[in-house]
């Protein structure tokens, strides 16, 4: 997947939380926490980034800083003096084309009648039009039409308990949760709390940590110390940890809402799955999403990678002279497969760091060169050898021709394409935004057609068995895991309403 | 070398010409093509970036576009449209301190007698301070005061064979050249011809490729076909050649003047060293500026980065159960040090690509925690295993303490530290930023201390003698070739004058 | 009132909406004529503009740009290029301090049950807080929490005819209106149509126009010719007519909606005010607001404030050699003291037109020359000369007493200062930002004490009396006319109610 | 002249010095000065502007703040803080089509070989070619070929007084006056003086202004007061003084160098005119480029101003109801007109302070109308007068025609326009950037075509004789006085040399 652009999370960001503890000698610098948190969460979206905060004690006090831009760009230390508060949430948005504007930046502030709740969403509801129409429909005018503007109205409106209107949160969270299963994980901040929810099936990550006292030891984010937290944290991923000093808690579990205050961690409920089914943790976060040094179900992303390299190995083999990868997402596949198949790992492409989304139009005779500018053949490397280049999956397949004809003219003897992953064959209504059926071009081409197409000489894809084994392998309660593979099936784990 | 902002090019930057064939059908984009080609030496400066073209009738027609930033952002379509020509010249800067404006971008354009020329210039003059009192002295003003300026003075006032003001070109180069005989490589425009010239110690890169015809097929870069050439093209490194479907056509030569027009390529005149000695090519352009994918004197920077980590594995084993490295730059010498000493490669630290220079200014606990912005540990794979972490040079020395404690943190066993290049200790005059001395870490502490210091079981760097034999490996003719190691010896090419 | 920023407009802006009617040859090009109807209220708002159109078929199909800044910086051709429709509704903002972002830019495009709304608002809500506890209370969160949204919440949810849902779009409005009598003037756009709507109190000006066919040929803009209407459009003020090549029709009545669509205009509906009440139209928009050339009520605003003049001089006349201005929005004042008066109008100050908001904070000894930074004394016309000096109105004081100094420096034998306008000793809720009671400079110093204050041989003001006099003269029917003069006798139209 | 950009200053733009006296109690603050002298001189360039200062004690000490946009824009606090001395200059540039670029923003600072020189520049070289061929020839580069950068070149390498490089800073000027008689006046800025230049045919307006000790008390600028200078400033007009707290002290002549340090002013040499002749000060500086209440010669522009109205009333008489004006660069000569024909003066028209350069380009059918973007007409005002109509200045009238269709569809009777000044008809070689003679309406139609053409009832200019009597009449030495007049006799103040 180095066609730049082609996977992207549509509603599906990162999202941060933070809560000082109370009574602390130096207390926490949230804002500081949350921004730097924040940085971890960067590839999870680098259109623009938003933080607020509070001190908890008005309902109606409340600082923000918004912008486009990246998290470093943003939260300069200018902006971050605006920011004041010993709580607070964060978020970082994907770049999607079109809805590219400052109006989108989370977290949404919103006045409900019991004050402002602040509220940062990661995912896409499966069931968003039906949901639209019935906040419509109350006589409610919605202004961005974005799935987040319908979650703060339902939260906002939410009957819980036959109390209409009472200030019970996690009330009025349960509530939306029975409305609309899948797919959300959220950070929802009222007054002195910040809930962490995950959607009944679980299909985005968010996992807690905690902060460890001590100026600038590093801690081992490992094991979750004995020593009392200075701060209690909730991420999308926890590779954002170490650089806070915090060390892994524990993932929220699919349909838990847990509260965050000076006072600690609590789970204030949880909403069981329809008819108790398993969960439907989206597969892609293993593929692609997720930073390699992530936790996910207890395991590494790095490792369930290099087993996906490895299983691909078993199942595609192919007598070669060396095994690479086309920098750098697919590098620890490509380890897995050198371990298993004992053909040596070498690097035959080198990058241009810089180079970025180009606007430059080369004409008709340089466009096909385009795949030169962002790669350098390391022709010492691969002159007359036999390559299996490993990628983690192919989406549109425009990128990997050209890699192609780049390493063959560059002298490689054969180039054998294997794949970490099964083919994409069907749209995602969860937070992902696959191109059409049309343009996937797993419905178009099989393996060998696409070897012809490509110029290679062998194409495999990983098996969607495969994938699940070598994700289940690490997971310890296997049985309590399950997985969404809805855009390699085209079996949705909830019915499509729309 | 992961300091950021550590080693700097001073004036030191990348270059770039073109020139079109004459007579051909579909005629060579020379705009684009240099834009493609500044693209590809983005990593010798990003600063700013600037275009210079005509069609060389009139030596009073010229455009130009400069500005700010990264290639791609200043050459959008509509900027590109603006330089008309069959011929131009290009220049990438790289940032440093204070001078970073708009004033110094080059292609400098200067007026002379004979009409305009345009300028772009990589590296620093070693004796810019007498030849700035020279210029000064016969009763010029200079505006900018860089060597650039200095050397557009020379150029426009020198009095070639007896005849103070003539228009030959070459003659006002040679006896530029006579005056200072490094650190300079020039592309010099005017009228219809690009002037490629390298100093006559040849400390910085240059080199010419033959642009192929053909719509959009990749040209196998390292033959150059007999086919006639659809233009010509200069560059500070061959890694620009792929993306313009360019071959490898050979240096410029030290002291040499080339001069490319729509006729094609000739060798234009030769400066010869003073008192025949060898050439001074900048070492650290193999340890660290170039890019892995350029050829220089006929070898690839990949394979001689892999050959020093080889030659450190032989120079100082070390019983460990992997080698590792800080992604990225130093990941040739880790491979090379793999195959030495049989020890599997393994990736240890995982990088956050969007960390870019952060101006999040953390509180005092958070201080330390700095380099975790940065990389993430991939504790799965050091868990309990002996370390060798291989860097490429070390200057400052800021970054390694706390990725030696990082990577302890997370579990590492040991970490053994191999450095891929010699111990720097001397200021650089010649185009590199290298800090004072007290700066230099190898000025303070020996490879013991260091261990210490960084809390590393053992420091150790590749001898000066161990650089240079692999260095040498790869040259055809050893006896011509000379390499400037004045920051690791102290020992400079010529004798400094202020 | 040359006390920059004293008298602001808090949500009270420029509201402009455009049709074109059906079948004609060259259909007019609406999104044009809006950017340049907001041109011609630029003075009502500075801050931030938009524009939205639709061709009105689809109720979904809606194109919008807005930004910060002037009108011309934000609709440039390739802005307005991607406008598309054949009507289309505009806003311009008024900058005030701390809201000063892109979320509260005009108009507001909200959903509703049967599709899209879009809105622009000129005016405050009297009783604005009650309004918006009553959204909250039904379960609607707000999340910018502005007039503004209340407004569309409102029109959103209205249940008109008792058909709570239905899509009469004139029924919610006229239900919007018995919610809230003032203040507001509205363009609201949905489908076909655009709705022009002025509170039951006429607090805000609005009026339709009839764009004349013809090619550029400036129709008489005081005579509504017989001639087809090309279009027809709606703006806070006729000044913005001329531009297009309208005509005016008729101001809209307190209390009316009218329709504007394809086939033309028509009133659709008139809310009674409560207890049949004369209107409240802001007494304001003729002594500062209005651009001279705009009519009001059947009357030039220059006009009127030339009336004030001559009515100042009948009330407080005074020996001198010349009458002046503080330039320019005193100057027709300045014109009808000197025709009452018989003394000659002569100008004596001279403005800096680059000056406007300086950020050079000069030491304390410059610091008090700032005023003469903003005028320059024209010191032949003043020399030895006993000087009346008009102003519009006199907010904080701010800035009078260092024009008198530097007059009375420059040479000036007398300063006496007239002031087209009451003390304004009150606070406005309908729209206009004036500070608190403590800041108003007439509720601390009675006109004796200001002259001393300003260093004047004497202060007086127009009456209230004398000010009603004015504005009434020129209305024909002088029975159903009526001001509001709240900030001026501290009596509101209405009960205030939080 | 209404017609915007039609009349530009080319090199002649606004230039401004100030010197602290020693021993202050209090210093004065010298950046400071500068920048609220450049605010008053805003009106002769809004381009860019720049401030350079020193401590004068080290020749290379020196810091600078340069930017595109207005002097407020671009010298807030932050800027104003890097700029450290106790002596400086600026300056503030006219945009000239396509050479709007930093890299010709002034001062401009050289190095020489005795130390850096900064130097504004307002004017125009009347023999640039041929002075820049001197200096190429001499085989020196030029980098922008502005005629400012060939007086620094001049300027670096003079050889004064046979003495060829010494550091005699007012005989190097001197030697630079001999070289070229006109256009410029210059502050130049070495070590610890400023030298004020003016041309020997004092070409442009240059004076000297006594800065008052005190604080806050504004000074009575038009008398220097006898007591201690608390510093010395130099500027192009003497507008800027009044925002100091600055005096009037005197011009500098044609041809003096006035050198200004911290013991006082004193003038250090004068370049006598070839031939005795007299001075060409440029009578357009009356006309239109100066501001109203600058003193020239001894008098005020605003008197001038109003002594070419009377003038023109005497010249060409007319019945008529009343006078007006263009707003607002014709008033004073509208009064002017009032005055001597006792026709009442009356506003006509109304300008959008906000239209600005408007980039929105209406559709046929509304470019015509463009002239009422900018202008309302006032119709209570016009309706069955007959109106003269004054104007400064015609250039290529465009803008005439469409005022006069306003004016008189807005229900004028008669409208007759009389012109402050002569026809122009011929080039300007001296600054002002006049358009070619065939785009000069002088050149095409006389008083009546040109009547017709814009559909006015009648066409009047000033004579020129008419107007040197109304220039002379106020100047006390009249022998010695000399106005440059080229632009409408075709006479120019020196031979022309190519």
């Amino acid at each position: 997947m180095n066609e730049e652009g082609e996977l992207e999370l549509r509603e599906a960001c990162g999202i941060f939380g933070c809560v000082a503890t109370k009574n602390q000698q130096v207390p926490l610098d949230v804002p500081t926490v949350i921004s730097l948190g924040l940085v971890g969460l960067q590839h999870r979206g680098q259109e623009s980034a938003g933080i607020v905060t509070t001190y908890g004690k008005d309902v109606y006090q409340i600082s923000k800083v918004k912008g486009m831009g990246l998290v470093n760009q943003i939260f300069k230390p200018e902006s971050l003096e605006k920011l004041k508060g010993n709580i607070g949430i964060g978020h970082t948005r994907y770049s999607t084309a079109g809805a590219s504007q400052i109006d989108n930046c989370q977290p949404f502030i919103v006045e409900t009648m019991h004050g402002l709740i602040s509220v940062a969403h990661n995912g896409e509801l499966i069931n968003a039009k039906k949901l639209k129409r019935k906040v419509l429909s109350s006589g409610i005018g919605l202004s961005t039409g974005s799935d987040s503007e319908v979650i703060t109205q339902l939260l906002s409106s939410s009957p819980p308990n036959g109390e209409p209107n009472g200030p019970d949160w996690p009330a009025r969270i349960k509530w939306l949760m029975t409305k609309t299963p899948t797919s959300y994980s959220l950070v929802v901040m009222h007054k002195d709390v910040v809930y962490a929810v995950r959607d009944p099936l679980g299909n985005r990550p968010l996992c807690i940590g905690k902060v460890l006292p001590g100026t600038g030891s590093l801690p081992n984010i490992n094991e979750c110390a004995d020593q009392e937290a200075h701060g209690w944290i909730v991420s999308s991923e926890s590779c954002s940890f170490q650089a806070i000093g915090a060390s892994y808690y524990r993932e929220v579990e699919p349909g838990e809402i847990v509260a965050l205050t000076e006072s600690g961690v609590k789970s204030v409920g949880i909403v069981e799955r329809p008819d108790n089914g398993l969960p439907a943790f989206c597969i892609f976060e293993y593929v692609y999403f997720s930073r390699p040094d992530t936790l996910l179900e207890g395991q590494m992303v790095y490792t369930v990678r290099k087993r996906c390299g490895m299983m691909l190995a078993h199942e595609a083999p192919v007598a070669a002279d060396l095994v690479s990868t086309v920098p750098e997402s697919a590098t620890p596949a490509a380890m897995g497969f050198s371990i298993e198949s004992g053909i040596p790992y070498v690097e035959v492409l080198c990058k241009n760091r810089y180079e970025g989304r180009t606007f430059i139009q080369p004409s008709s005779r340089l466009r096909q060169l385009g795949v030169a500018k962002k790669f350098g053949a390391l022709t010492d490397n691969l002159k007359n050898q036999r390559i299996v280049l490993i990628d983690d999956s192919i989406v549109r397949g425009n990128t990997m021709g050209p890699i192609v004809k780049l390493l063959k003219k560059s002298g490689a003897k054969e180039v054998h394409i294997r794949v970490a992953s099964p083919p994409l064959k069907h749209p995602c209504y969860m937070g992902i935004n696959i191109p059409t059926r049309e343009e996937l071009i797993a419905n178009k081409m099989d393996e060998e057609l696409l070897a012809y197409h490509f110029g290679a000489d062998s194409v495999r894809y990983l098996s969607v068995d495969g994938l699940q084994t070598a994700v289940k392998e690490g997971i310890k309660d296997k049985g309590k895991a399950g997985h969404c593979v809805a855009c390699l099936t085209g079996t949705y784990p909830v019915k499509l309403e729309w």
